[in-house]
Parts: C-alpha cells; sequence; structure tokens
C-alpha cells in the first residue's frame, strides 16, 4: 500500500527479535537471549541516585542538553578510558542512547550506497540489520580459532575497498572469541596501511572469566583510524540506554551532525545516573559479582556440554561474556534443530543468522547469563540428546 | 583528513546551535532559545515517581525493552488520542526518544536520495537538516497569515512528486500560526488525493492561551495518510527524551526496524515516569500552570512590542506555543541586527535559518517563555531602539 525507501529491500526485521517472540512460555529454558541477567541489576541502589538527581538538579537534568552529552558523565568516560590506557579530550567523546547508537552513526557518518562494511564472520546480527538499512553492504571475514584471519582481511580490504571493519575483539557475539594482543595491533595496522577505518565494539570486555585482559584496538591506533563504542549495557543496566563513542575530534563533530537530527541529547536523568552509579564506585564493585556469578554459570554450561555432547560438535570456549559457541557435525541443520529442541522447551539461537552471508547452518549460539546453573543442566542435556538423534 | 559520506556536503551544522554558543554570557537577555521554562520541570514529584518505579520494577524497567515501547505508555498514548477523538490500536503506536526522532523515521522510512519534503516556509531548523542528512530535499510552501497556502501546495506537489509534507499546525515554530480546521482537513484531503504523506508535528497544541483548539489533522485521515508525533517535552520535560508517533501499522513496523538499529528502545525509566506523570493527572495540572505562566510572558511581549517597536513592524500574534514571529520593513538585515543587538545583550534568531531557502533576511523569531516579563520589556525596547535606528 506505502511507498516505502528502497532502503527495506531485502531487509526482513532481526530473525532474532521472531525467535523471541517465541519464547514468552515461561517453561521454556531459553539460551536464545543476549541480555544481561536481571539480578544484576541494583533498583534500590540506583532508585536512591535517581531521586537525589531530580530533586537536586531537576531544573537542568530535565531540560534539553548538549547533543555530545553532559560535561559530568563526558568526564567519568575521559577517567575510564584513562585506566585503559587512552588519554582522551572532552572533544573526543560523545555520549550515546546506547552504544549500538554508535553503529548507526559510524555508517550514517561513513556511508554512501553500497559501500562495503567488513564485519567478523559471525558478527553481531544487530549490527547487519543496522548496515543495509544505510544500503551498506557487510562483508564478512573468515576468522579462525583465534578470531579475524589477517590474510583474508587484506585480500577482502583489496577487494571491496571498504569504508570501515566493525569489530567486537572480546568475548565477541556471538563467537565468544577474543583477539590477542598482537592480532589487534595487526588488525589496526593492516586497516591505517590501507585507509580502512574500524568500529571496535567492546561491551563485554569487563565480564572476564579468566585469562590474561588484552588492550584496546583503539590503543595501538596511532593514526586516529579506530572509533571505540563504550558501553553500560552489561555492567550498570542496557534499560538505562547510555553509551558512548571515542574517536577524532572531527568523527565525533560528524556524530553530533546526526544524533542532533535524531534524538537531540541523550536524556541527561539517565546520563547522570551512570555517572553517579560509576563515581560512587558502585559500577566496579558490581562488575566483580556478576563475574562470579556468570562464571559459575559458563562453568555449569560447559560441564554440562562436555559431558551431554557427542564428541564430534566443537565448542567454543570462550574466556569470558554471555555465549558459548558450538560447531554441530556438518549433516545437523541448527534450524531443524531449532524446532524440535523448542517443542522439548529448550531454545537457542541458530548461527547462519550471525553471518553476512547466510550458512553455516550447522552453527548456533548459547547463551548462559540468563539462565539457572539447574535449568543449564537440564537444557543441555536435551539439546545433547536431540543432536545425538540426529548423528 | 577524512572521506566522509556525501550527505554531509552543504549541511554546515544547526545554525541556532551556533547562536547558543554565543549565550553563555548570564547578562544576555535571550528570546533566541526554544525550550520550556525550567520552571516549569517538577523535578520532586518526579523523584518520587523514579525512586518507587525503580525500587518496585527496577528488574523489568533496566533491562532491555521492546522496540515498540512499554505497553502501559502504550496504553497511555492510545487514551491520550481518544481525548483528541482518535481511535488508535496497539500496533498504531511507536514509543520514540523524543519525538523528533520520529522526524528521522518519517525520513527514513520514506525518502530516497533527492526526494523532495515539502516543508511550510518558514519551517522547525532541526527538521531541515534530519531531511537533509537523508539527502532527501526540502522545498518551502508558501504560507499566508492563515499557515499553508493551498494552491501553492497543489503547484509543488504537481511539479516535486513529494514524498510528504511536514507540517506543524498549531503555534507553528517558528511562525506561531495555527492552520484552521478547514484548512487542516483541506490539507489532509489535497494530499491524499495525490498519495502525499502528512507528517504532523504537534508538539506546542496543549499550550493554547486564547482561542478555540482546533482538531488534530490526523482526524481528518480517512485514508491513512497522516503520521503523527506525540511530544511530552514542552508539557513535561523535553530532557526526559519521550515522544511518540501514530500511524498505520505498516508504517509503525518500519519504524521499528529503524528504531531497532538505532536505539533499541527508548529508556523504559523515562517511559514510566512519563506514563506515571500523566496517570497521576499531574501533567494536565502542569499544563494548566504552564498556560497560565506564558500566557502572562506573551501578553508582556505583545505589549512591549506594540509600544516599542515602529508601526511598520509586522507580528504574527499567536494564540498560544511559544514563539513570536516578527517581519521588519525589507530594507533591515535581521542577520546584522542581531550583531548589534548581541552587543547590547539581547539575543534572538534570524528568521532566514527556518527557511528551506534562505532569503527573508527581515525575518526574525523571538521566544517568550524562557525570560521573565521585566527582561521582556528589557530587551523588547532595545530591539525597538535597535530597529528605529535602522529606518
Amino acid at each position: 500500500m506505502y511507498k516505502f525507501a528502497d532502503r527495506f529491500n531485502g531487509v526482513t526485521g532481526s530473525a532474532i527479535r521472531q525467535i523471541f517472540s517465541l519464547l514468552s512460555d515461561p517453561e521454556m529454558i531459553s539460551f536464545a537471549g543476549g541480555n544481561p541477567s536481571p539480578e544484576t541489576f541494583e533498583g534500590e541502589a540506583l532508585s536512591k541516585i535517581a531521586a537525589e538527581l531530580l530533586c537536586e538538579q531537576g531544573k537542568t537534568i530535565l531540560q534539553y542538553g548538549d547533543t555530545a552529552g553532559t560535561k559530568p558523565l563526558i568526564s567519568t568516560v575521559q577517567k575510564l578510558m584513562h585506566e585503559e590506557g587512552l588519554e582522551v579530550a572532552e572533544n573526543e567523546i560523545i555520549i550515546l542512547t546506547g552504544s549500538s547508537q554508535g553503529i548507526d552513526m559510524m555508517t550514517k557518518t561513513f556511508c554512501n550506497i553500497g559501500d562495503v562494511v567488513l564485519v567478523e564472520s559471525p558478527t553481531f546480527l544487530g549490527a547487519i540489520q543496522t548496515f543495509r538499512l544505510y544500503q551498506a553492504m557487510p562483508v564478512g571475514v573468515e576468522t579462525d580459532e583465534y578470531g579475524i584471519d589477517l590474510v583474508d582481511l587484506e585480500n577482502k580490504i583489496k577487494l571491496y575497498s571498504p569504508k570501515f571493519l566493525y569489530v567486537i575483539p572480546t568475548f565477541q557475539n556471538p563467537s565468544g572469541r577474543t583477539l590477542s594482543s598482537e592480532r589487534r595491533k595487526a588488525i589496526v595496522e593492516l586497516c591505517t596501511k590501507y585507509g580502512v577505518m574500524i568500529l571496535e565494539d567492546d561491551p563485554y570486555a569487563s565480564l572476564r572469566y579468566c585469562g590474561e585482559p588484552q588492550k584496546a584496538m583503539k590503543c595501538f591506533d596511532t593514526e586516529n583510524m579506530v572509533v571505540k563504542l563504550v558501553s553500560f549495557s552489561k555492567t550498570i543496566s542496557p534499560g538505562l540506554r547510555v553509551g558512548a563513542a571515542v574517536a577524532h575530534k572531527d568523527i565525533i563533530a560528524k556524530f553530533n551532525m546526526c544524533k542532533q537530527g535524531q534524538d537531540v541529547n541523550s536524556p541527561q536523568l539517565n546520563q547522570m545516573l551512570v555517572r553517579e552509579y560509576i563515581e560512587r564506585g558502585l559500577m566496579k564493585a558490581r562488575i566483580r559479582k556478576n563475574i562470579e556469578m556468570y562464571k559459575e554459570q559458563m562453568n555449569a554450561m560447559l560441564e554440562a556440554i562436555s559431558r551431554e555432547f557427542p564428541q564430534d560438535v566443537k565448542t567454543v570456549k570462550p574466556e569470558g561474556g554471555m555465549f558459548i559457541w558450538v560447531e554441530l557435525p556438518d549433516k545437523i541443520d541448527a534450524l531443524e534443530l531449532f524446532e524440535a529442541a523448542v517443542k522439548r522447551k529448550v531454545a537457542f539461537v541458530p548461527g547462519t543468522h550471525f553471518y553476512a552471508e547466510g550458512g553455516h547452518k550447522n552453527t548456533l549460539r548459547l547463551n548462559f547469563t540468563m539462565v539457572s546453573v539447574d535449568k543449564i543442566q537440564k537444557g543441555i542435556k536435551i539439546l545433547g540428546e536431540l543432536i545425538k538423534e540426529r548423528l
């Protein structure tokens, strides 16, 4: 009936969202989500802070604010970046309505119709959709067990002259893999050599349950080619919708123009809630508790998998984050397995949705942060049975 | 240094924002703003509600939410629409991060590069910038003292085959003019006849200080051609960034896809704050107080103008809203007047910025909601002197 813009051609809405609509059944054991556990949300602490902020600063907090963000939160982000070894000026930061707004801003700022964006293969589904809605073309770069394959990266750069590489370096969604410092450095050098920007999306990095922390890719960025996103969704709350981007001031100026035409500014109450939660030391304490809780869930899932899944199922053992990636024997179709699993009240996300080019039908993603240890054991046992039936 | 997307060609950032950067001087009497008075923000009432919401519903409010918005606020918007004579289904509403996000969504949903959007001449500057960032082309439609000129509208529709008409029907920004019910109906019929959508942006409508309320354009929309934006920025708080769009479900579905790739969902705390503020009867009480306060400011400004400005200056006397529009004699350049006024610590926005095609250098916009009656009298007196010097 309506004549919509060409950008919707071939864009079908998030497959994951469609999966979620199946999951309202309270008896479903869902490994499909990607949300933090609601047990990590400190409603009472935030309630106290919100009450103070609105009483004491209501006249300014309830007014329009600067598109770039409130100065106090910008200064907090500067401190957090300093802790990561990054010295960032005020005009190199913009506060966003959730860090995923940065994926939109990056695409809007750099891409014309038909421009290529390189992505890890597999990658975050939401990003693929964002690129497509700007009529940019996501192209997958091969990955091995350590992440992005440098040879394929260089080939794809030469072949496509991409505008930027989108990368989730730590506990990647969906694969759970982490790029080593050496590979981060090599990727930044390679992209810089060819003039390809990098969008570093790193929302899971602070959820490390074992192994050594890796430096942000931005730390290797001598030529201002990296735009780094900062998220508080996995450490404070996704519902508050507060994130940030850190980049050269000329890029931040363009993000500002884009954001002004979209939501004018991110809500100041939310910005100040995040700022106060961090400055009062609550975020760091919270992260320690999250790590303890999620580590137990991850280990329970890994143990259950090694007990219940047949030997020729490969899993990526992550050092943190929220996901375990599974490669089934080629003959098993995870889409068909999904249908069967849902009938037995277990859900996950078939891996094909995370590939820009589709395929890889034998893969799937399991989330462990939203499910209790009992249910993890029960659900993985059922999945193991279903997989064995299909061998 | 960077190769940015073509969308920025010729887009220079908001002239108004540049004017605002001159206004940090606390002695400046600024008629340049477009903000509600901070006196209208009820920080204490909202503080109490926020504390309750976070304590009692923190586990859900702090989680990711539906892209379309929280059900309770959607149901409140349904009630508000019902009061305006509009029966709207749940899937015909999307909650936005401020209603201006709806201008972005509308453009993204309907416009390809080069498509024309018709706008009132003059119109809201932010909308012009949003259209340009999608490489759509805003084209002004002539207006008379009652708003959009129907003959010119039909001519421009035939000439440009525009995707939609952007219109602020009540107490328009910047002109203060209100379209009569008859003209609203005629515009909807004309656009419907030619298959041109309408974006109805009506944030000021409840701030009526005299005259008769007019029906929303959406009330005359028999063929689902009108997308209506709902704002709480002028009645509760712009800083909370909560608005909504009401349209046919197929359009709302496209807005959902766009929003999912931008900010995923509007913050639920803010949605529920707005919902509770409305449901507890606080918004209606607040609007009554705002009307009383703003009416006094508007009348003070109109009186000062008739006392201080020379006879051949034309002003539009609005029946509500936040702005008074001024047409100086042709020989006076409001850009030059602005420079001189700022030196005498008075500011306004030169009208040329509000025209898609520029020109109209003899016009200017005065805001009265952010300035006390004393300062209104003082500032208008100074402007009057400066205008007389230029005759």
